[in-house]
């Protein structure tokens, strides 16, 4: 791959992770945790589903044993999570939240199938790891903190659009498109279709 | 075996993992979860307990990744399951969804337990990993719709009939039963044993 | 290590899994489960802080596998458990309690790291690592009772004492102290910590 590229991969995937992390921050905020509960918390939805998924295949070391940094910062924030969050509602606003967080489950979800189809998984069941590796954070965070997880009951397509997404990749893969092309295209999508069907207020049946 | 009665276990099974998926429906149907919910909740109740006793002993692959065919299945259902539910009450009564529901617990425990045996686990151990593949489905499937779950707090013997029927499935392994009978009829007990007490309003104390 | 310590560190052991396993049965009697879900809970208690690590190290047997009379005794435990709480309130004060419980938070914390560092783990991972033996069981017991983890939200010290425990063993550790004594002194460091600052009502900022 281009150096350059490389290098833009590992800051996109940086700012998923914070995004995944943050989301734990908000939601500890909500449930007045303490600074050891946000930590675990905001841990937890940001590795959960890499965890899960490497479970399930049986795939090692883990992702946050590889990169420990993630690790270190996200405590570090934690201790400050307070005004982390206060600075944040300054500096951002909602929407780029939801674009980050859009980001990561793209990102999330194509490489948890990519991994997955390694691992030699038929392709329904690739594409299910897949969604686990972008939503399983988010349920692990809601069930920690004691409510039906968002994701469950929303109705917005959170984990469709990653599910539609991860079937694009798989037939990408399937026309033996460039591996690095096909894991832009599909997180896009998945990116773009989270984007549209929230501001258009798409809603699934229930 | 005798290919005819092999036919008939893979039917059972089925029944059996459709019963357990159903009992997610009607879960994610009381919490008013959407279509992905659903799935989710449904497929955690059917192999949520199989997987947690694969993680545990490390075994691979797990039967939803041989079986790719159940989660697909379950997926069909999953979009359509307020009508399945509805045309489900009209065809079944709650009675035949017990039945079910009890079968699936009965062949589920004995072989988690004769699968930990396999493995060389010590009998109580066996014991429990078998009564954790019966009941722990149904654990995951309340904590995630955020209820302290039915099987802790109900009283009436469910985790127990299990509990009983793998001693009795050890004690005809032990006398060297032929194995295909011993499934049978340990899984007939846990049947019969899960009918009848709750047919007699059996309460365990508390 | 000398024979008499061995067995000193067996009975201390000993001590940690039965205050775990009795936080369990506290939590099960509040939340008024039945015989089998007072054994389940006092089980994920007392095991599910190391069975977490096992998994996310790969590592086989689990304790509870190797030292199956444990399970055995809180399930003879478990079946007379509010006999059990009667007693234990009259020749127990709460403070032993919390005594016993900061024991094994020592313990299983230290012995959990140790086995991190063992399986290369880097640094922060380790400490990470041997919090979570320390108090995932309590995790687990909150969420299965459909409680916001007690541990999140306390605000006291718990898993901040067990997370200074950790480095001040990798310190020792680090200085190539004698393994046994490094294991005593930060276990005893832990306990200390969690006494003195509960005594003295110290909070975390939240």
């Amino acid at each position: 791959m281009h150096p350059r590229l490389t290098f833009a991969l590992a800051i996109i995937e940086g700012l998923a992770i914070l995004a995944y992390a943050f989301s734990g921050f908000i939601e500890a905020r909500k449930r007045r945790l303490d600074a050891v509960g946000t930590f675990l918390v905001a841990l937890a939805t940001a590795f959960g589903g890499g965890t899960v998924r490497d479970v399930l295949l049986e795939r090692r070391p883990f992702y946050w044993v590889q990169h420990e940094a993630y690790v270190v910062v996200i405590f570090a924030l934690s201790l400050v999570a307070p005004y982390v969050l206060r600075m944040a509602s300054r500096v951002f606003n909602e929407r780029a939240l939801l674009v980050a967080d859009a980001i990561g489950l793209g990102l999330f979800s194509i490489s948890g199938t990519s991994i997955a189809l390694d691992a030699q998984m038929p392709a329904f069941i690739a594409v299910m790891m897949g969604v686990v590796t972008g939503v399983f954070g988010g349920i692990i965070r809601d069930v920690v903190c004691n409510e039906v997880p968002l994701l469950l009951r929303d109705s917005r397509p959170y984990a469709t659009c990653a599910f539609a997404g991860c079937w694009l990749y798989l037939l990408l893969d399937h026309l033996q498109f460039d591996s690095v092309y096909s894991v832009i295209f599909a997180t896009g999508f998945i990116l773009i279709a989270r984007l549209v069907t929230f501001k258009l207020d798409v809603r699934l049946p229930h």
